[in-house]
């Protein structure tokens, strides 16, 4: 089932992502092309607070022209362990720190033409304190309950994967 | 807490996505460069048998350099409604074909870098047929159960947004 790589073309290093086109040579011997995006990979933060409401940001997000709702997350520095990622993209976001990052799952987020990995943490026990955003990253911190979540998913403010996907976590864990 | 475009530059056009790098002025009056991958969106199917089980495919993803588990997914074609896609591609990648289509949820993937959108639809009543998958895509079905899903997430075979999330909706379903 495997695809050979034939030759590989890097198109576009960026700050954040590479871009380059493979040539693979298919299980029945043809060929075809495939752009691939590289990622450094990032974390997600599902935090709750001590009265179960779920810590998300609004912000900007250039890709889509539109300031959307999400859980804290951020991309991995080189080298960075995901769990020391997590504490610092929530600290920074939101202010928040914490004892323990439980790890919930990890996902690609497109594996069809991207190999971004996001490692979903979850943590309850927020000290608050300020947050210390990137010098290009303007967040409004939120805090919602779960029926205010599915809310935001219905109305489409809360609209990205791993945000869904911890909502949907949050739900499965209420209910247990 | 808009970010307003400066200049745009396409870098690379491909089949599948476009790369551009905008120039964009802050909030606080700055600038910043912001990489941008755009798609033409997809659906993902997830397909429940009358025996209670999730129809996946098992296929290698180039980007990952691996054989993973999903829900049946594709891109949509120009023009193309989302439900016409999500029959579409239930029918080429697993032979099956039904009646009814129902929204889940709408999400983008990596809503820093890209504008990829997924629609997941949810359907039963499936009727089995022939597979016809496109020239360079080659895919292995399986029917797991809720149990299965949930080992093959633990295991990390089962390891992409959309089919987690699509799980988790299951496990919310079943306990309703």
């Amino acid at each position: 089932m495997n695809e050979k790589t034939i030759s590989s073309q890097t198109i576009y290093e960026g700050k954040v992502i590479t871009l380059k086109v493979d040539q693979v040579e298919l299980p029945n011997g043809k060929t075809a092309s495939r752009e691939i995006v590289t990622h450094p990979g990032a974390v997600a933060v599902m935090a709750i607070t001590d009265d179960n409401r779920l810590v998300v940001v609004r912000q900007f997000r250039k890709p889509l022209g539109r300031t959307i709702v999400e859980i804290p997350a951020g991309k991995l520095e080189p080298g960075e362990e995901p769990v020391v990622c997590a504490h610092r993209e929530l600290e920074e976001e939101t202010g928040y720190t914490t004892r323990t990052m439980q790890h919930v799952a990890s996902c690609y987020t497109s594996p069809g033409f991207a190999d971004e990995i996001i490692h979903l943490y979850r943590t309850d026990g927020l000290i608050a304190g300020e947050a210390k955003p990137d010098e290009d990253e303007f967040v409004e911190l939120m805090h919602i309950t779960v029926e205010e979540a599915q809310q935001l998913i219905e109305s489409g403010e809360i609209c990205d994967a791993k945000t869904i996907m911890a909502v949907y976590a949050w739900k499965l864990e209420s209910r247990t």
